[in-house]
């Protein structure tokens, strides 16, 4: 599934720039920059300017990691199940489980909120290159680090404001290579419209994950509110609940979360050897452990759905970029494009001279890289190991430090621009799980000790003398921080308060959050600073040499990708790129996960087994498209994006035309289940523009 | 800790011969071509043959994966506590949990037979190699591979033939160098004469494990009988209850289990990606199953005290070996090293002609490794996932196939010369733990769906329409293969009583086994056949280059390692070679794993905190050589090798002189604790001679 992992931060800061030619149907391309021409000419279609103006103005993004759509002219916003279970849990409760048997409203006044979610609409991009540049100068290292996040925090504030329904935001493509400032249009009441079964979205689990054939409703609706209204949203896309043939043009316009495909060989070989194979066998080991957690009792289950889900597709995310990483053919691919623009630049001795030798800068920085990954994610970028109550008290604890420092000291995280979202986290109501909170956190201290070493100085200061269990089990039981009255006092009580609080989990966090910081300033001074530094320097090189035929790294930020309808063929089977209704009555096996949903089994003589379920195309997608509009030549939605096969998660690195696909649940399996299942044809009628 | 892990089988089957230099300490030379004169030299030591000789007849092999050494004329064994843990779980129950407060007979006549333990003593060795080479002749591929199990196995049988007190042994060293018979002393009646608390023997649990400071006394007696009585052991070796001081020789004579260090770079990259990387994941999350199972109540974590360690203590093996091969340098040296003995094969142009060039052989078969792995690991070597109900049953099921075969069509593991030992394992008594069976047949069962996916045709015939889990359960539920009864008559009934049996295990079994035979024939083909038959002309040039200077990679048979008490250096810090006991009372946080055990808590006034506890030496050992004997120049037992530091673990691919370290737990701590904690008097004076 793609919807973008936690783990993307790091991927991200180590994201660098664009293949030097997109082939084929390849490319996640910025609509300030969309190769409109080629797409027509590749697709068949005919699309213009107008027509990308009104695809922008309907694509959504949601903070949360996962991209939506507008549907109707009343807010209503189509993505993907697996998007919103995460606000389906938190509706549920012991004895409602909306996981387990579908959130269904009569109406909309039955639609409910959605705590921490925002939907946000990109309205304008601005280039910001030149000030950027100037304000970072020649700052090196943690200091360029520290420049270039104030100087785009600054840029974001003057843009937004105090704004409540904007949010900006300055973004990095090409590695550095620009900055354009982001402008989106906010929207902070969002309601959850319209959930399937937990079974019907995500039939097959973890095993059919990734994989084809596919029978996943993985769809849902939510809908934006302003003033409490359902937001007027004229610039929707048009509702076609008619499946698409093969060969017919598509089009993707979503938030791509991050990719890596140009990275240098050095630092490829760097993601093979530790950044993703050593998160990979802890992801694995926590893996198992709520696995067992989830039989130990119904409720159990109920609890951890949501997180077994998100740490699985992780997981078989990681495994894919393993195997693309593994790969010696796509290595060796690697390492002839680099030799290759080397001997270009090499050649042009004005450039060279201009860019120097990144590469070889690129290559030094790799022994600290493998030096200071693991203290850099254990005391940093995964401390607390995903507890919901030690996030709450880190971000309240650095929140207190860091207002009360002048805004080009502060951690970038913390500028005035960027406190509202963790605001609304910190405020806003939230289940708390103190089972999994104590899983979680006994995991992360356990295995800190483990990788850093038990007579490492940062793990005797953690744990003095505790053990991981011990100390989470405490922390846990004794802290306030599941109240979010209590976290609001602490936050506008800032430092003093904080000071002040004997709450366990904010004692714990004041004491060793610090071990975090010192690990983040070695990086940003050894890696990430000369990294950024050097690659700024190959994205300068790359645009002397290919010009406007790169595309950049996927950032989170609103990406269009063109392609058609496709199966593939790999080891000589051919995979159709349909599934039919019918196909799941032959699938379900009755056991998990192949036991179709009860609702959709009741459901069956009413349902036509012809009708198309999942499909396929050739889209340049990853983590962060999920929920993702497909939308035709004409520009009507057919379909979500909701997945890749099992060859697009090498997409991180490489993308494969022959056998790189997007996974759509199609607009007329939705249409069908709304109607012939869960009763919705109040969202029918306004889909369909047939609401009186 | 060092014993040989069950991963090791697939190993075993890569490995490949020895450095081109054995350099400083490195070596694990067998006793007929040690380097005597260079030992000398090295260590200031004076040994000769009669010195060899008589530490050959002391040196124990351990059939379960470990070493010892006879230290008393009355068969009393010294081995590591986690040699013979699992015989210590097999004695205990709900109600006496000897894992948990040791095994403390008063004398003899408390000590109490370890079902399935087997000890072997090396009497002599015999240069097979004209007659297998003949016997092999040009074969190639599967056929290879068969001609050499039937060839080997008839020496063995021709050998030992049916005396119930010998073991013969065919083993390659050098991959197919050399082929040499090892004739052994069998003893199969082993008991249990002391083992303290797991806690005792553990301390510091998995955090601690290859690493230093270390206070682990693991160690523990067993004793050999012949006819109900004690063995006469003359040739045993003398106990020295003093610690060495730094610098001084150090000997260890045992079995190191498996290492690689001279695959060529093709296949170490094929380690790296695949043959290390995916089991590792994969065991990652047992782990965490496991440890969570574990949690759920003490009787949970009695039964799985032992799969537990075992499951961590290969984890953290492949860790260490995954850091090596993720080392460029390493990586680089090795290419360094292929390049120069090509070269200089290539040079020898009667050499170059002779071999061929079966380094490009080797690469050219990588892709088949690659591909071929994942079935024949999930279908053959790991079917099954360590459920033993499993294991009786596909030995029940093969045994009555295979012995209805003439001789040279067997599977080599069921030639005459083999079955005595798994005959011993199908009629003891052993404890079955229903609820750790399920789960480790169901996360087999659940891994084997998730690597070759759900539409696999071996995986839909596998589990039919179940799911892992409640084929699982039904199985283990329905088999009544615990009862060991039931397993004689099985296989007393040879084919017949298999076919006609309606044990759900064996049906299971019956149907799916030739998945596996399927899998394990084509990598016969393609990856192990055409492997061995180019490593064997590589070993050829090998010698014909670097003559006796080479020794060969371990294959779980006796070694000799030289030495000398020292510690090391990393990244500037210097590691002391010696703890002592006072050192316990600091590192001991009273929280598991490092809660000291209760009656070495309560020895405390009558312990030295001076006498040495563990120590550490430069000697060359791997995973099987734990229980070893550490001897000094005079001969003298003065520990038992347990285990190596964290850098030791790369000696599975490389030895580096400057931080690969052996643990030893040192005889005068065990001395000491005998006497003042575990009142074991009568083991003193036996291992001291001043018994009356």
């Amino acid at each position: 599934m793609l919807k973008k992992g936690l783990t993307a931060a790091i991927a991200v800061t180590m994201t660098f720039m664009s293949t030097p030619f997109a082939l084929a149907d390849e490319g996640m391309w910025t609509f300030d920059a969309f190769p409109t021409a080629r797409a027509n000419q590749a697709t068949g279609a005919r699309i213009d300017q107008a027509w990308l103006d009104r695809l922008q103005r309907a694509s959504v993004r949601l903070a949360g990691g996962c991209s939506a759509s507008m549907v109707s002219p009343e807010g209503l916003v189509l993505t993907n199940h697996h998007c919103v279970v995460s606000c389906v849990q938190e509706l549920s409760s012991t004895q409602r489980d909306y996981v387990a048997q579908g959130f269904t409203p009569r109406n909309r006044s039955e639609e409910r909120q959605c705590p921490g979610f925002q939907a946000e609409v990109l309205q304008t991009i601005t280039d910001v290159t030149p000030r950027v540049r100037q304000a970072v100068g020649n700052a090196q290292g943690s200091a360029r680090v520290q420049a270039l996040g104030t100087t785009t925090a600054a840029i974001e504030q003057e843009a937004c404001g105090a704004d409540a329904t904007l949010r900006c935001q300055v973004i990095s493509f090409y590695r550095g290579g620009q900055y354009k400032l982001y402008r989106y249009r906010k929207y902070t009441d969002v309601r959850l419209a319209w959930a399937p079964e937990f079974q019907a979205a995500i039939f097959g689990g973890d095993p059919d994950n990734f994989n084809i054939p596919r029978y996943a409703i993985d769809a849902a609706f939510l809908r934006v509110y302003e003033n409490g209204q359902p937001a007027r949203t004229p610039d929707h896309l048009r509702w076609n609940p008619n499946a698409p043939r093969e060969g017919d043009a598509t089009f993707v316009s979503g938030n791509p979360g991050s990719t890596s495909r140009l990275l240098t060989v050095a630092q490829l070989q760097t993601q093979r050897d530790t950044a993703v194979a050593i998160p990979q066998i802890q992801r694995s080991e926590l893996r198992g452990r709520v696995i067992r957690f989830a039989e130990q009792s119904p409720e159990n289950r109920r609890i951890s759905t949501d997180l077994l889900f998100g740490i699985e597709n992780s997981f078989k995310a990681q495994y894919g970029q393993q195997l693309a990483l593994n790969d010696p053919q796509q290595m060796a691919a690697k390492q002839t494009q680099e030799t290759e623009l080397r001997r270009r630049v090499a050649r042009d001795r004005r450039l060279s001279r201009e860019i120097g030798d990144p590469w070889r800068e690129i290559e030094a920085v790799q022994p600290a890289f493998r030096e200071l990954f693991l203290p850099y994610r254990q005391l940093e970028t995964s401390a607390g190991g995903g507890s919901q109550l030690y996030g709450y008290a880190r971000a309240l604890v650095r929140a207190a430090q860091e207002r009360a420092r002048p805004a080009a000291e502060r951690l970038p995280e913390f500028s005035e621009s960027r406190l509202a979202l963790l605001q609304r986290a910190l405020f806003e109501e939230s289940q708390v799980y103190p089972a999994l909170e104590e899983l979680q956190l006994g995991f992360w201290l356990s295995k800190t000790r483990e990788y850093l070493t038990v007579d490492d100085p940062a793990v005797r200061a953690l744990l003095g003398r505790e053990s991981p269990e011990t100390l989470a089990d405490r922390l846990v039981r004794g802290t306030r921080l599941a109240d979010p009255a209590v976290r609001r006092r602490l936050f506008e009580g800032g430092l003093p308060a904080i000071q002040r609080s004997d709450d366990p989990m904010i004692r714990f966090v004041l004491a060793t959050e610090g071990l975090g910081r010192n690990a983040r300033s070695q990086w940003e001074q050894r890696v990430s600073g000369p990294t950024d530094a050097a690659a700024e320097r190959i994205a300068r090189a790359r645009f002397a040499i290919y010009g406007d035929q790169v595309y950049p790294d996927a950032t989170f930020s609103l990406r269009l990708s063109y392609g058609r309808v496709a199966g593939w063929t790999y080891r000589g089977r051919t995979i159709t790129p349909f599934t039919r209704i019918g196909g799941l009555w032959e699938r379900a096996t009755g056991q998990s996960p192949f036991d179709a949903a009860p609702r959709i089994l009741a459901a069956r003589s009413r349902l036509d087994p012809n009708t198309v379920f999942n499909f396929t195309t050739t889209n340049d997608i990853i983590g962060g498209n999920s929920g993702s509009p497909v939308v035709n030549a004409a520009g009507d939605v057919i379909g979500a994006a909701f997945d890749g096969n099992i060859h697009s998660l090498g997409g991180a690195y490489f993308f494969d035309p022959a056998v790189n696909r997007t996974v759509v649940v199609s607009t007329a399996a939705i249409t069908e289940a709304l109607t012939d299942v869960y009763d919705q044809d109040h969202l029918v009628r306004e889909l369909t523009g047939t609401r009186g």
